[in-house]
């Protein structure tokens, strides 16, 4: 039996469902017993439905076979539809990645979802990720650029790294985001290290850039 | 068809889940995809194992028939103790606020759930309380003491007013929570409301207070 601030939760299914939710990542035991509680006030259909939409995750959703991307089909929607460019992947950590790149509207190339990066820490080494497919993909020949949009964090640069190595051969153009000052952002708030690459990467001063 | 951040999410189960998750108080769209995400992740007999403790909820729970407060039985382990004292009724208007009663170990007697305070902007008026059969305790003749430990919010002390109101007649004596000074809190960061109360409610000195 779990404690809630050293007092019983009194109702065992309360705990349970408790436990459950607290399993979340960033949801404490607090947050979870306001959201479990915030449940029981709901209708019981209403219930079932939010139970029934969690259990549906599995049984109907899978990766994509080509991009690691989610999918209700085999092949997901970007890698499916014949307006993305194939000649350009842009290779993501993670498919929340997808969603900020394709919030942006400015990238019609298709993706590939790592599904993680290399994190020695957390136990997650090469053999975790989907780089095997991407190396077949470079090889396969119609990709002729890989962009890198990986995290500018210790993790990220490290499998930028591992894959600047593997795809190194493969002869396709690799390149990486760019790293600088961000839009709407000050120089005197901005970082030494973020502030010294946007030097360094300058690019020709253009009157609008297309948005 | 929902969308994040002007993007598909790329299933339209995921859209679903995520329509669910972010239903609840206080998770968005994004934080509701990071965590439908992070059930995806689990294996599949986990995330039926989470659905099911959130349908067990309203099939085993109920509310103490006496009391209002969450149970897995007709009464609540606290109405059903015979080591609380039946003489004193704390009310309060939600179960949480047991809980942290229940966590400071310093009360004995039992306790008399609202489910809510009276709040006309939310539509909550005392016919949506569990405040009738609180008047029939109180009328009943067992009970000596009823505190009022509601929030001290507009609405909280509206709803004590009205519990003064309609629980003054049955000649119960009424007591409201100490407000003041917090243990620990610092007199120059006090607001003057609260410092004035604490002021007006002095109490005689003691070297020591049971904790």
């Amino acid at each position: 039996m779990r404690y809630f601030r050293g007092v019983n939760i009194p109702s065992k299914y309360i705990e349970q469902a408790v436990d459950q939710v607290s399993s979340l990542p960033g949801i404490g035991r607090k947050t979870a017993l306001r959201l479990v509680l915030s449940l029981l006030k709901r209708k019981p259909e209403e219930v079932t439905r939010f139970a029934q939409s969690l259990m549906d995750l599995h049984e109907h959703t899978r990766w994509c076979k080509q991009c690691n991307n989610l999918s209700d089909a085999d092949l997901c929607t970007i890698c499916s539809s014949p307006y993305r460019d194939a000649k350009t992947l842009c290779v993501v950590g993670d498919i929340r990645d997808v969603l900020a790149i394709e919030g942006t509207g400015q990238y019609q190339g298709k993706y590939h979802v790592l599904g993680g990066i290399i994190s020695p820490m957390d136990g997650i080494g090469p053999s975790d990720l989907f780089i095997e497919p991407l190396i077949q993909r470079a090889e396969a020949g119609e990709v002729k650029e890989i962009i890198l949009a990986l995290n500018a964090t210790m993790e990220g640069e490290t499998t930028a790294f591992y894959l600047f190595r593997k795809l190194g051969p493969t002869g396709v153009t690799l390149s990486s985001i760019a790293r600088g000052v961000a839009v709407g952002g000050e120089l005197e708030y901005t970082d030494e290290v973020t502030l010294g690459r946007s030097i360094m990467q300058r690019t020709p001063y253009e009157v609008s850039l297309k948005r």
